[in-house]
């Protein structure tokens, strides 16, 4: 923990209090391997996402937080007090820009969304991972009925099933080592959840009835090495649909003639747009999605970095909160 | 050269006179790989392309023939003598059927599709790579006016830009360290032709006019280890769409996080339907496609082993025909 100055908001920015921030696993990612994901994104010609490693980067960006003030020739579109989220639109990696572990931050005016009272702070901080999982669902372009394979539940892969049903999804299977996620997978909406070393997640799918050919959808929500090219291996027979929400830093192995001769999409995603994060604030204040089973812990500032280690073990945690002006432990 | 015993057509079954024959990429690539290909394919759970390499296999799936005969209780629906051309649906490289690198084989009697008297038996030949060429540009599901990029000009790219306008791109910008190849490509119908080593497509791309964000879409026709993960990188901001029509044998490394990163889409092909198989042969006969300057040499039975090691040169060949009962040399 560092002290830093508090943010004065300039024109078309309003100062927030942060109340709650979820850690996200590209926050982990992030600060193991940094670096490399720097590279890939200068490989990439992104230049955008560039932060500077000899100064602090304040992380955090999955946020609820009440207003505080405006900026000078701010229209102050919602009162002071009000708590709102918002798209991180300052990036989440940033030297420019704190995010939420922090007791203040600023944000873009225009861009905050007003909370409904009936939704908990904790929740409304959510809605930026569940957007995640709303957006790589509509990638896979559901016509209606199509069942859906998640590799992987953890937030990611959990905030996926969470929008499936909604979005047109047949019958979910979800597949991941840790029984407790396997716990949380059926809560979140898994019709069948395997742990894949005892039941191939395609094998369960064949089960319900599922014929070869038919349409499928399979989400990649583990992202290391070698889930690629487990899921093209696995998919069942031509015309499958991939989609790579799960984020590998790492260069990977792939075996093209797997995709080839299965005329296999893999379509890699990322992020939302603003769109679907309004809507999925709309769908957990409507209950159309309940992201509070993911959500299994809460920590002061001084938590945080003790939080970081504790969710690198599935069983213990999936979810946790920050909460800077709150003493919490995990 | 071996002698086989000439086929019989059984029931269903029409024998055939082999005119011409295609020597395709995947036959060079199946000499080399073949039984490479035959571990990514049981990887991948493709059972029905199992040859047995302790036997003789007859290669050659891009024909013109004359029908010879009829299987007894097959129906003539075409007069012996006519010229025809198939899909190969007993499959490329077969034990039990041979290919048309032979005098004489036997095809499926109700796939057999008549050849138009104006449409040359060399020009007929060239349907299923042509084929090959309309199916991944309709992978590609062009709404109207995107630019493509065809990376590599040999047959397959060929064929690609030869398709690419009648379904519907904008500008089409083809890459080739070839000389040969580059001219065939500006020939076949793209408006921009570049040498890689001197101007990345995309930069030829964007002297087009071309704005960062829109639709573009990529056709990786090499099918070399490395050329996907390039032409994710290469790929310009958000949302492309790379086609993977070039049928790389091995494993490949990729960069998850250059199609993270830009939300990318890959999308494997392989063949065609029998309907676009149909549809090629009417645009050649139609003239909507001109096969013809990709046809750079033809040669009897005795010249197929020469040809294979002519064809590691781009600068000499492109497509060459056999003909199995005529003598020609290249």
């Amino acid at each position: 923990m560092v002290e830093i100055a508090q943010p004065e908001p300039a024109e078309g920015e309003v100062l927030v209090k942060n109340l709650a921030c979820g850690i996200c696993g590209s926050d982990l990612h992030f600060m193991l391997y940094g670096e490399e994901m720097m590279r890939g994104s200068s490989q990439s010609g992104n230049a955008q996402f560039a932060p500077d490693f000899g100064h602090d980067i304040v992380m955090g960006h999955e946020f609820c937080c009440e207003i505080v003030g405006y900026g000078p020739n701010t229209p102050e579109r919602l009162p002071v007090g009000s708590r709102v989220t918002s798209v991180p639109s300052r990036g989440a990696y940033s030297n420019v820009y704190p995010g939420a572990y922090s007791e203040y931050m600023v944000l873009d005016a225009g861009m905050v969304l007003p909370v409904p009272d009936h939704v908990s702070t904790e929740e409304a901080a959510t809605t930026e991972p569940m957007a995640v999982g709303l957006h790589a669902v509509r990638a896979g372009q559901f016509s209606g009925g199509e069942p859906a394979v998640v590799y992987g539940c953890g937030p990611v892969g959990l905030a996926t099933i969470a929008s499936l049903r909604n979005e047109g999804a047949g019958t979910i299977i979800a597949s991941d080592f840790s029984p407790a996620r396997r716990e949380l997978a059926g809560v979140m909406g898994a019709d069948i959840v395997v742990d894949p070393r005892e039941t191939p997640p395609v094998e369960a799918l064949r089960g319900q009835g599922y014929q070869d050919g038919s349409d499928v959808v399979i989400f990649d929500a583990i992202g290391v090495r070698g889930t690629i090219a487990m899921t093209m291996r696995e998919a069942p027979q031509r015309g499958g649909r991939i989609v790579v929400v799960g984020v590998c830093m790492q260069d990977d192995t792939i075996t093209p003639m797997a995709g080839i001769e299965k005329e296999l999409s893999l379509r890699f995603v990322l992020g939302y747009t603003p769109q679907e994060f309004a809507e999925t604030l709309d769908h957990i204040a409507g209950g159309v999605i309940d992201p509070k089973p993911i959500i299994t812990g809460k920590v002061g500032l001084d938590g945080v970095e003790a939080a970081f280690q504790t969710l690198g073990n599935p069983e213990q945690h999936c979810k946790i909160i920050v909460t800077p002006h709150e003493e919490n432990a995990i």
